[in-house]
């Protein structure tokens, strides 16, 4: 028996959508149509009969959170028919230059967006990350009659984005973590870029989902039964205890003459067969942008009914405050993004007299420090919690109570071996609020989830990897888990922090950047190998990204180095002492906090005068812009015990040495100014 | 009714497995001794009733093929006792500086290793391909009474492999191509590096399998059920429609004092551990790497049996060879690797008063052109047939005949929506031989499949990949789908060659080189936009990597570029000559072939004398090793028509010419002379 009451707007409000992607697409003469087209129908129900929002306060921090995860014009126009900050305008520049419609849905940059979606499966993956972050405020913060995160979130899915491993990896833990708030409706339309899904996805997605342990419903007619789309959310918001997923059959491009087929996918509909759409569904067949007054009319009901929840959760926010000042004190500090004031007093601080530990024990240490001053911090590896050394002493797994192995209170993610699908989560439970999280695995394998490590820098997520095991320093496993790309990739990314410490001193100041900087990912790559502690290190001096780390006057060189390697360097250089050769060294831990410096300081750091001779066990792509010569790996790195594999390499104060002497006589032999890499024309 | 006959020397063969797991572990006192330990039973099973090879000669085409993708010393053992080229000291050199056993089993490095494994996931998709191609050669070659290529291959995975979507991904593809002859045994353990699975990973493997369209069997005792084992390989050979997985239940470390625990996952067993466990096997407690003759006796037997068979099928082929003669030259050329004769004379050669166009279109048109000419091409694209251009006109998709959309003897992959899947099946079609792959996405989504790309190159897979929409080049889509740390990261890995070809003669340069070059993989980086064809360019003169393709002496400037910004430095130049300026112009289309070059013509290229400037549309970070001074992408790219883009960001000729007196006027300001970057002392 459906509990759908159907409203005389409905099929109007429908019909407005269907042509107003027609339009939108059609006006940029870009986009996908046939999506929007289709998804029109369950867009409208869930819109008009669900979802909590209020597109005057779109960060309130209760509402339900949408996800499209295969990004295309349909949000654009929902956020328009709500009432967001999108006007008609925006529509009609979509896919132009500068506007507040791009091709696809970008976080940060248009109101009402919670996460970037577009290339396929992240979004799919932010949804976990999504209902995770609220399912642990829940937890955290809720109490009998006050619940205030509650939220649902939704996430609209197309074949492409079930098809991606990114997607499959957190559907199997959203099932594992029985994330109750989590509703997705699939759009099983069987058609993708390829056309007919037959061609290569012949899976069965409901099986698929049945075995991961989500709910399984499914609508045969998406393109008209609003009282099956209904029925359905209801039940999947019934379910506490599973993710649901909604298998929906649609025509791709409903209306459209070529409804149904791969036409309608990515290309504009032709001006005849937009003409015919609208004829067909009763509006002006040469009005564009025609959104009749009785859509706006139920949008703008649906958006007063989300500013009235808004208002009542207000109140009982400030109820809340009376019973638990404190909890209340630190949720809503938490939803304004300010971490706690002095937990920065918490960072390790160390002497060169301090005994060499591995960089990765020094990130243990730093999270030991900082955990219980910072709530914010929600974190986890991808199954390698004893090498990674992420999971601070007495922290409780983030885990269903019926597991019996956490509570949803707990902190600690298990992320099980799924890179991917931990990165895009992480994204996820960044863009929800009131989290930091981080994530972990070793560097090599940061690459596996590269998809969504740039989505995190262009969406300003901050996450932080803890990224071990950086190199050959981490001697047996071999070349196929040391990185040689793997730096250079990530530091090339915008909007990314690559830092790779080499003391203790720099790995707390890593920490101390990586979370003052709020609309910045960060990785941290850790070695597994002991590090000294050095002379020159202080946590100020290393928060500037690159500073001088034993400075001498009129050098013959000096090398630039980072992580392992800078106590190698300090080490030819104390060798060359004897032969009477004056070596200055600089860390450069992180280029682009180092980049943002101003020109006088690089230029104090980086200095013309001396050959500058970069080294790092890594490719040397790119160090070219910090020095004349560069020493790393050749290509790849060997199995054996760390020790032997760096002197394979050369990578020994004795060689380096000896490498430096050569870069010294090279330069004498020249003649002539050496100048800084850094002073450029442009 | 089991049909397997036991042998009295199946339980010591067992526990030579088991005690030699654990001595080389403890030799190396690094390493995984808990998975070999427990799939012993089933290894030798495997090895001794059923696989079909001749270690003498680990070459043979129609092997059976092995994957250890959980990749563990388990692969060295077997490949001891069976009489490939790895001798005991071997063993005991295991994870040790230059040895024949490396950390994790490396493809042509070590005789008999069939794919790099370790990296997880990988050599379960790497299995998927190596089924394929046997699928297809099968189907291209065989004749009645003449089954040259019926190989089976199987595929020993864990539970890390399972969880990451690389091996979904390939899964759900495996099931879609009804692929009979592969085999793949779970291990199903319980344990991962976090301990009991159950933390993270409690899915239903077998119902997942099964809506992937698989077989799925399982064995309850995989410590000593034997007869279990050996039924279920013998059913799963039966199944000639569906691939098989056997779920293996399993005791980690059977046999240790910690079995069971992940105590004994990635860590060696402590020395009295390893005495009980000799003892309870009945082997001397104190001898290590002990192998008992009856042991070696039966690994000898079975390789004979292998030597039988390889030299049955030599006279099946020869045969063969009689009937059909053509086939047979064109399979025996094929398994020896070597291209057509003459194959490089159907490559497209361009004039410059040919129209412009799109770099992804003239990729297009050399496939159309080759195709004919190397039967050993198989390709296919990550459901972006339509925008890669890669589908020539009149090939058959492969597919399984059943579903009439193709035929197993089609050379036309659809790979779905699954980059990283595509990548790791591409290096498995590669690693079977007689067949060149090549794999399609946009460039920007290479990213995805980067932890496949970087084993390719370290594995010398020859695989090509078509990564168009290069750039922001693409336009609408926006920063979400255009690059810009990729073409960086990607000429950062050792041994893979990027090609961003500048116009037709340089995309046919790349596909002759990429061809040529049968233990590199390569990118080519298309573009979406149309490109002129290039005065200067030569397919002989892009084939060096870089070439100067607009000469003038005593030039002010030289400006280095690739791909679609060549024709724009051209521009710059030819509105600079108007201002007395005169600008040389180098493309640059493959840096890492570039840099092989003699010293004397790379100083040629990129000369001494004047400043160089590089401009790509991309990261500058890399082109400091070419250039003085870089232009190209602050950050992000931008959605918008693709000429707004260029605009935006002063990709223009015009902007570039203003830049380019920028630079002139700096260096001449500057004073002295102006070296190459190239003239360095390292």
């Amino acid at each position: 028996m459906s509990t759908f009451t159907p409203e005389p707007t409905d099929d109007v409000s429908i019909a407005t959508i269907r042509t107003l992607a027609a339009d939108v697409v059609g006006k940029a003469n870009s986009g996908h149509p046939g999506a929007p087209m289709g998804m029109a129908p369950a867009a409208h129900v869930l819109f008009t009969r669900f979802f909590n929002a209020n597109p005057k306060s779109s960060k309130w921090f209760n509402r339900d959170r949408f996800v499209l995860s295969n990004g295309c014009a349909l949000q654009y126009i929902l956020l328009h028919l709500h009432g967001y900050k999108l006007s008609m305008d925006d529509l009609k520049a979509f896919r132009q230059l500068d506007s507040l419609t791009p091709g696809h849905p970008e976080a940060h940059h248009t109101d009402g967006i919670e996460v970037t979606t577009g290339p396929l499966g992240q979004g799919f993956a932010n949804g976990v990350g999504l209902a995770m972050a609220q399912e642990h405020l829940g937890a955290v913060y809720n109490r009998d009659n006050f619940e205030l995160v509650n939220n649902y979130t939704y996430v609209f899915t197309g074949d492409g984005c079930l098809m991606e491993g990114v997607a499959s990896e957190a559907a199997s833990l959203a099932g594992h973590l029985q994330l109750g708030n989590l509703i997705v409706v699939y759009d099983d339309n069987h058609i993708s870029i390829d056309g007919d899904t037959a061609v290569a996805f012949t899976e069965n997605v409901e099986q698929r989902f049945l075995s991961y342990g989500w709910q399984v419903l499914h609508v045969d007619n998406g393109d008209s039964d609003l009282a099956a789309i209904h029925d359905a959310i209801v039940a999947a918001r019934a379910e506490k205890n599973k993710p649901t997923i909604i298998r929906l059959r649609t025509t791709i491009g409903f209306g459209s003459k070529q409804q149904g087929t791969h036409g309608v996918h990515g290309s504009p509909l032709k001006a005849d067969d937009i003409q015919s759409l609208k004829t067909m569904f009763g509006f002006p067949p040469d009005q564009t942008f025609h959104v009749p007054k009785e859509t706006y009319d139920t949008y703008r009901a649906a958006a007063l009914r989300g500013a009235r929840l808004e208002s009542e959760w207000a109140s009982l926010l400030s109820a809340y405050g009376k019973q638990y000042p404190n909890e209340h004190a630190e949720l809503t500090r938490r939803i304004s993004g300010k971490l706690p004031e002095g937990w920065e007093k918490t960072l390790p601080v160390y002497k060169p007299s301090d005994p060499a530990q591995a960089s990765r024990k020094l990130s243990e240490i730093v999270l030991t420090a900082i955990t219980p001053a910072i709530p914010d911090l929600i974190g986890g590896s991808a199954d390698l919690t004893g090498s990674n050394l992420t999971k601070v002493k007495g922290t409780v797994d983030f885990q269903p109570p019926s597991t019996k192995l956490g509570t949803y209170a707990g902190t600690y993610i298990r992320y099980g071996v799924r890179e991917h699908g931990m990165g895009a989560i992480a994204n996820g439970l960044s863009a929800y609020g009131g989290i930091v999280p981080f994530v972990a695995t070793f560097l090599n394998f940061v690459s596996y989830a590269a998809g969504a490590v740039r989505l995190s820098a262009l969406s300003k997520h901050q996450v932080i990897w803890v990224a071990t095991h950086d190199s050959i320093g981490l001697g047996e496993d071999g070349p196929t888990h040391q990185p040689v790309e793997t730096a250079v990739h990530l530091r090339a990314i915008p909007n990314l922090d690559f830092w790779r410490p080499a003391d203790g001193n720099e790995t707390s100041a890593a920490y101390l950047v990586a979370l003052q900087s709020t609309e910045t990912p960060s990785v941290l790559s850790l070695s597994r190998q002991n590090l000294p502690n050095l002379e020159g290190s202080t946590i100020e001096r290393a928060s500037r990204g690159g500073y001088v780390v034993h400075e001498v006057e009129g050098e013959d060189l000096t090398i630039v180095s980072s992580g392992s390697e800078v106590s190698i360097a300090l080490e030819a250089a104390s060798k060359l002492v004897a032969e009477g050769l004056k070596v200055r060294i600089v860390s450069l831990p992180c280029w682009s906090v180092f980049d943002k410096q101003d020109a006088q300081y690089r230029l104090s750091v980086l200095r013309s005068g001396a050959p500058i001779l970069s080294l790092e066990a890594l490719s040397t792509t790119g160090w070219q812009k910090y020095s004349h010569e560069q020493f790393g790996l050749p290509a790849w790195g060997a199995s054996g015990p760390y020790q032997k594999v760096y002197e394979k390499f050369g990578i020994t104060g004795t060689n380096i040495a000896s490498v430096s002497k050569k870069v010294i006589s090279f330069y004498k032999q020249k003649g002539g100014e050496v100048v800084s890499p850094l002073v450029k024309a442009l």
